[in-house]
């Protein structure tokens, strides 16, 4: 029911494709490989009927269920697109009825704990699991957010079981291909370090950089004067808060790491704030610049 | 020379303007008050002879010199739009030759350090200075940089001082709504504390994260992976390090009172991470995004 196909990166055919989580990044996913006619049917899974039955009207998915054990029956791919902290529960409902050789993939932002997870709930498929992340994030969620473009130029990134078969990451490889992103392997905890510098404390920075400015007495007339510095530094900050608490808990040991480092550089900051070190500050500030400026050039040219 | 007027907001009729550092905010002011025929000329100085040819060659301004003493002679608008660290420079320079009638104004994003140079080098002409704060940031700089439409549905703050007459204030007020921006006044103090909160503190943080990251050793792959929540958070450590240090130590005090609030604020998250608080976090960031995503509606309706 499904070959899996690098040649150009444009071929899988998926016969049975199941989303457990039928959100931003599972739906756009669906929508991208219906779209290049390489999946015989969609079937999605979730705790909202109403965002399932959205998720239908859009085309996003052909049917739906509610019980996660009855769609993975002949599933030749089963994608779990849902927060990190339901995947214990999915992983536990799906394996006493997921078919021998259906494939188990995941779109979490953390990894070692997926991996952790696959080991506790499916140890007689990890063969077939290939925990992967797609860089995709948006403060958007829900069916209604999924659109066809939006893993092109992006990067998605594959971090394999030493179990896993060459033959089920090349067809999750070539399924991600078909979206247009381009695909990366990395080790797991090698994953979740680089993730929580580049994604995981921005993201915490931001949801405390609001709050400490909900909590002034003049918070609302600060909101005012607030302009486009403000809406990008902050855009993160608008991301789901179940998610992100999951991805917190999920990734403690880099995050706090990350976040001592980050206070470290930010108490040498206020150091140099506090003695009026116009050198020291501006040699931060141009290196940051530098830094910066170098990274959107390359992050541009994608 | 000049009648200013708030008539429907479009009309100033200023006879010599002169833009004293003819960068972003100072080229886009020109540009804008020159396309709808509201001055008789513009004479740019600045401290680059190639930015100032850049600046004429593109119709930002009529002509240049690089001694402002000589620029002021017969001018009817002064508009100081350098760094703030080298205004009292500028004012030094000025005082001795400026027409009693000139309006000086300024376009620095902190107000207090503003109001006390021109408290120092411009005391008999206290009437006629309009501090002023053009809400319109970027991380681009230079005359190439100015765009007609940089002010539109933007907001400029005007700090008059107590001494300053009606008639000046209503001139720059006429003249920056000739540019599209709406104008609100704030006491130079009130200016000051918001604006460390709203825009200062973001800025150093960005700064201090990507400067975070460079220490990494494996600083060039996290950057690899780095993605939009990257890119959106960080772009203002883009930012002009010689203009950020002189905004830091010109806001010094409020300043640092906002990066201890910010920390106190990240103690407590990096607590609630460390003893994997589920609820805390999750409430932290629902507050956050509450308030983020309904900040974010206001600004797009403006």
């Amino acid at each position: 029911m499904m070959s899996g196909s690098t040649a150009k990166g444009t071929a899988v055919r998926i016969g049975k494709l199941v989303i457990i989580g039928v959100g931003l990044i599972g739906g756009s996913f669906a929508l991208s490989l219906r779209r290049a006619g390489q999946v015989g049917q969609v079937v999605g899974v979730g705790r909202s009927r109403e965002n399932l039955e959205r998720a239908l009207e859009l085309g996003v998915i052909d049917s739906w269920v509610q019980d996660a054990a009855v769609a993975v029956q002949d599933a030749d791919m089963v994608l779990v697109a849902t927060p990190v902290g339901q995947m214990a529960q999915v992983f536990a409902a799906i394996a006493p009825v997921l078919p021998p050789g259906a494939i188990v993939t995941d779109a979490g932002s953390t990894k070692c704990d997926v991996v952790a997870l696959m080991r506790q709930h499916l140890p007689r498929q990890l063969s077939r699991c290939v925990p992967a992340h797609p860089i995709a994030g948006s403060e958007l969620s829900g069916a209604a957010a999924a659109q066809f473009a939006l893993f092109e130029n992006r990067t998605v990134v594959l971090a394999p079981l030493p179990e896993t078969d060459d033959e089920a990451v090349a067809c999750v490889r070539a399924a991600w291909q078909v979206t247009g992103a381009s695909v990366a392997s990395l080790r797991p905890e090698q994953h979740d370090a680089i993730f929580a510098t580049v994604s995981h404390l921005p993201h915490l920075l931001a949801f405390a950089y609001v709050d400490t400015v909900l909590a002034r007495p003049d918070a609302r007339q600060c909101f005012d004067f607030a302009s486009t510095g403000f809406r990008d530094f902050t855009r993160i900050a608008g991301s789901h808060p179940e998610m992100w608490r999951d991805i917190t808990l999920a990734n403690q040991a880099a995050l706090l790491a990350e976040l001592d480092a980050f206070s470290a550089t930010l108490a040498q900051l206020r150091a140099e704030v506090a003695a009026a070190d116009a050198g020291a500050l501006e040699a931060r500030f141009a290196r940051a610049r530098s830094a910066r400026t170098a990274w959107a050039e390359r992050f541009n040219r994608r």
